[in-house]
Parts: structure tokens; sequence; C-alpha cells
């Protein structure tokens, strides 16, 4: 299993693509570099272009005796020069272990620069609002999406999954310091509590599962709220119409970072050693 | 006078050079597409390839009409789409204000990565040292630098101005958590307090005056004391020596940031009404 942070802006995406660079084939290219297998990387989350992760989990099987720390750093020389994709750890997992069907919860991050004079840092890695946010009301807007519920409002192209029913642990949106930016690429640094006068407004949330577009079509339409054209309990009235129409934009790829996925703790084991020999 | 950040990325540096885009140019060519005036423009330091800028300060004289305040998003309109410079503000000032001659001090500020696995989202905005580096002996060590000095062992190319002299103010070294690096993005957010386990070293110095790449030669000497090759008392010989061989490498270009410049009070203010008309 790996874990992989990437800054998406110079790729079409995680999966491989006809139109540009994809960040999986980087890695299966890297990996047959190191092992000559050519092997299929699965992951936890297909990234759209220009989508950044700070914990994306990608999992493949190999015949290679190189062993399962090491595949971190041989992988990585094999990876782009510039450094844009960096493999955080590798480990060997249970053979059971499926980076797709095994993950039980994901975190997904968006980050909004809501001030007039977007700095040339922030430009690839938050989206820019030229409206002021009233990020409070954001936060009581997203509350109502805590839960389980049936979220088709939010998918692009339904049905793109069997269910559209998922259920949302948690959904905060609140203002943070300017270098929360940066915090957001660290990958585990807490976000900090809330900060009246900045002009980044993170917002993050945990599910079980997420449908295609979803946390982008979510970020748009607590714009909406934001923004003042509906009030918080809007977001009860989209999620109940069902319908995609009600909802707002999708917001754009590349304030969006997949955070974290999470596996039940014994697949994250590997198999005993008498198993291997 | 304009206020000026970017990203230094993907320019050959502050000044107009035959072998690629500068950030001058592009600056005076979009000054060329609102006023229709073939400018000059007079900036506070001339950064090299790679470094960055959140306050870098540029000046010129214009017949224009445009109101001073409205030239900030005029300028904007006309520079590269990648929003990679930014113009912060703009201001009117004395008609006695030179960018270059009339600044009284600057800050500039190093980032340092001494973690095993740089994330890719600092590839381009800090230096990744493969040795885990002591910050409290360099910072001990940037004491020594503090004063009035003959600074020309940190000089390339000495002699490159009258004197080598130079005072330095202020020069700091601590760890700072992760999202301190974006804080170096905002360009006034202050720099948190230590935090002994982030792999961020934060380096600034506020000097009257830079020698050319002196910044650099000097993270690069502290670098070796952070190593253990020299104690904190090195930089001190180093300085008596006035030689720059006794000085460490020049420290990588992406690290380094503008971080502010600042000039005589008087000189910032507009003239008096009566006099423009």
């Amino acid at each position: 299993m790996l874990k992989v942070a990437y800054d998406g802006t110079n790729y079409v995406g995680w999966q491989v693509q006809p139109n540009g660079r994809s960040v999986q084939e980087c890695i299966e290219s890297a990996i047959r570099k190191v092992t000559g297998e050519d092997i299929r990387v699965l992951c936890a989350g297909r990234t759209d272009s220009g989508v950044h992760a700070l914990g994306q989990v990608a999992s493949f099987r190999t015949r290679s005796t190189i062993s399962a720390p090491q595949f971190r750093s041989a992988i990585q020389s094999g990876l782009p020069r510039e450094r844009d994709i960096v493999i955080v750890e590798s480990r060997e997992v249970a053979a059971e272990f499926h980076a797709t069907f095994s993950a039980v919860r994901k975190t997904y991050r968006y980050l909004l620069f809501d001030g007039d004079v977007c700095p040339p840092f922030a430009r690839q890695f938050a989206a820019h609002s030229r409206v002021t946010l009233d990020a409070e009301s954001m936060h009581q807007a997203a509350q109502y999406l805590c839960g389980t519920h049936d979220f088709r409002c939010f998918e692009s192209h339904f049905p793109n999954k069997a269910t559209s029913v998922r259920t949302i642990e948690r959904a905060t949106v609140s203002r943070a310091p300017m270098w929360t930016l940066w915090s957001a690429f660290s990958g585990n640094a807490s976000v900090d509590a809330s900060e009246g006068d900045s002009p980044i407004i993170v917002l993050e949330f945990t599910a079980d599962g997420f449908l295609y577009n979803m946390v982008r079509a979510i970020v748009g339409t607590l714009q909406e709220v934001g923004g003042g054209k509906h009030p918080p309990e809007h977001i009860r009235d989209v999620i109940a119409s069902l319908d995609r129409s009600s909802a707002g934009m999708t917001a754009a790829a590349h304030g969006l970072y997949l955070v974290s996925v999470e596996y039940p703790e014994e697949l994250l084991r590997a198999p005993a050693d008498d198993s291997r020999s």
C-alpha cells in the first residue's frame, strides 16, 4: 500500500486518460522501473484534473523481493523530477486489502480565498471567491448535510453508482489563518481555530464515501448560502429535491484536496511472516 | 509605487534577461498596455531566478491620468494569466521616491525543509536539507551577524558595490509549524513561535541593505553550523576572514523570499493636491 501526496495542477487527474499525464500512469511507470512488472495500481479515490491529494492511498500486488518500506524511495526515484507526486509511505498490508473497496471513511478538504487580491502562491491551491462569504451561515448550512441521505442532488451524471445514499459524519466550515493553507499541505496538522478576519475559508467533509463531484457540488451550493442567495436551510431543501439542478455550481477543482482515507485496522497489518515463507 | 508579490518559479528573476521571461518585463509590458507609455520600472531588490517576493516594491513615473489606486487592477489585468505575479497595492508617492535608492530597510526570509519526505506543495517554496539541522545552534550563530560589519565574505563576485559594509538589525532562525510556510506567502502574518518537532526552519534577516547573493551565502553557512560541521562561533570567524571561500555554499534560490522593504514615511506620501493641478 502506498500513501501518496500530489499537487494535481499538472495532471489530468488520477486515472489514465488519453489527453495528458495522469498520476496513475506515473506511479505505474515508476513501479515498472523498480520491479519490471506491468502492474495496475488501484486507488482510494479517483481525483479529477487539478484536484490535489495529501493522503491518497494506492495498492498493488508484486512478486518483487524488495521490502515494502524500501518501495517508498524506490518508486519515488522513478517519479517525475518535478517532485509534484510524493510517495509518503509504503507498507505491506493484508492480502485482502483493496484501496478502493476496503476504504471505510474519507476526508476531503476545500479551500476558498475570498479576499480582494489572491496571493500568487494561492492561485493553484485555493479557489477564489469574488464575493465575500459568510462562513458562519455556511457552517450552519453544512450541518444539514450530516447523517445518512440520498445525495443524488450533488452527483454529476447520476447514476454513477449503485446507490447515491451516503453518510456524512462531519462537515465544517470555518475561517482559518492564512497559513492554514499550508497546514492543508502537511496533511496531518489539524486546522486551527476560526479566525474572523482571514480571507481563507476551510471546508472539510468526512463520509463513508462520496459520489462523483459531490464535494465540489456541495461547496458550490454552500457558496450560494455564504453569498446570501439562500438561507442555511436551503441545503435541506436541495437534498430533499433529489435534483442536481437545485444545487449550486460545481466548484473549481484546484481548491479540492483528498486529505485521508481510513481502512479497517486488520487490513492494514501485513500477513504474519510464516505466510510469506 | 507598486507593491508586488510573485512566485519566482517560472521567471529568470526580476531583471530583464535575454534567456527568458522576467518579472520586470511583464510589469513594464502591462503598464504599456494601460498607459501606452514605454516606461522603465525600478525595483527595491533585483531578485534572482526562482526567488520569490511577498513585498517587492517597484516605482515608475507616468503622465497617465489614471488614479494611482486604479493602477493596481489595471496593471494586474495585463499580467500573465497564470497570476503568478500579483500587484498587491498601487499608490502615488513623493516625486523624489526611488524604489532602489530610497529604501532604508529590507527583510528577507528563507525556508528550509529538513524532514525525510518533502511534500509536493513545498518543492518550489522551501529548500530541502537532507541533513537534520540544529535550529538552535543556527540561531546562536546568526546572532554574530547582527551589527555593522564588512560582509564581503558573503558576497558573490566581490566587489559589486562601492562598499560591502552593511548593518544587519535582526537575524533569527527557528522551527515553525508546517503551516508557517503559508504564512510566508501571506506577507504580513508574523511567523509563529518555535515548534520543536516541525520539519520547517524559517530564517529571517533584516538589514539596511544586502550584497549580491548575501542571504543565500549566509544560509549556506548557517546550514554548515546546523549540520554540526562548525560551532556557532564559526560565523564570527567567517566574517573576520573577509573571504568568500571560508563561507558555505550559496543556498538554493527557491527557498528565498523578499518579504518587505521600508522607506522614509515622508517619501510614501503623495504630493499635495495643488502640486498636481
